[in-house]
């Protein structure tokens, strides 16, 4: 990027905050702000929420493992990669372990990281941390929260692929990010037990 | 996925409604909602965003142009593609022109749509619309809101390529699935404007 005066980035200094909304997944924050000129504002809101996981999880067959569930937000049942959030200090690792055995009852003893990202500056200050899981398997049934009806089921890596690019799944924006995610991580390794999925994705 | 009985959709009836939190960027609604089982239950809070839009834009000499500005919410200065959101009932098309314009002063005659998906359905009503814009120039100034401080700035798009997948750039998650989108897109296109583009992506 061009160079330029660092006073630019308005860093800010927070001489308070409220909270207009809390609950156990998201903390609504407003900061009272002084900016460089001397004037106070408050800033937009801020959403605090846990950091999010997600992961690409394929049997040994190279099946990919997705849940479908019905999400209010959007009217409609969706297909997506199993995820959730971080709770408390919870390594992420040990956060989508979880939540894969809970929402499928599958694990895998061949976990790689495929990286993290801040999921939207712009407004959140979380970030979502995206993982591969390789040779993963059902070992019990699912464990969910009451209320909750989530179906796992398993897809061809490559079909999956062809449906996502053409249309047939529609993947949340934000898990198209593990794709990427995963791209870069097989063009970066070497390991030949990823050869076959480096042909798909 | 695996064939199952609809009624595992939880379709839920909508019994009310409420604004925990309303502004003019986000509203945050709880619904009460009436189960299958006809139990009434307080749905997880819901956020209601307008859609939002970014661009991949690409000058004559495929530069791909960046903004670097301060975000609040996670305190850095942040390099992300030219972004926002939908003004009311304005379409995504000129909404991302209308952002890109005031961002960076830079216009384009060809946009190209790569494709739109739900954000997050776990939490948000809105989509994300991803597009690529070529020949991208400097045509105007800046046009900013009061107290926004944006750099633009260009860099190779082979250059930047490299930075994102390095960690040298760190995008926000969400643009991560514009890269995505781009991806599919060079696939299916035979456009041979493209062809400089698809050796880097």
């Amino acid at each position: 990027m061009a160079s330029g005066p660092r006073s630019s980035s308005r860093a800010r200094k927070v001489l308070g905050s409220a909270y207009a909304f809390s609950d156990r997944w998201i903390r609504l924050r407003r900061d009272t702000v002084l900016l460089a000129d001397g004037q106070t504002e408050i800033a937009r809101p801020i959403f605090e929420y846990p950091d999010w996981v997600d992961v690409i999880a394929l049997t040994p067959e190279f099946n990919i493992v997705l849940v479908e569930q019905y999400r209010h937000a959007v009217g409609e049942l969706r297909t997506e990669f199993p995820a959730g959030a971080v709770d408390g200090a919870e390594p992420p690792l040990m956060a989508i372990q979880r939540e894969l055995r809970e929402e499928t009852g599958y694990v895998s003893e061949d976990w790689r990281r495929l990286g993290s990202a801040s999921v939207y500056p712009a407004w959140q200050t979380n970030r979502i941390h995206s993982f591969l899981a390789l040779g993963a398997h059902k070992a019990a049934e699912q464990d969910l929260d009451e209320g909750e009806v989530i179906r796992p089921g398993e897809l061809p890596f490559a079909d999956f692929i062809a449906a996502v690019e053409s249309g047939g799944i529609e993947l949340p924006a934000l898990q198209l990010a593990g794709l990427s995610l995963l791209r870069a991580y097989l063009q970066r390794s070497d390991d030949p037990a990823l050869a076959a999925l480096r042909q798909s994705a």
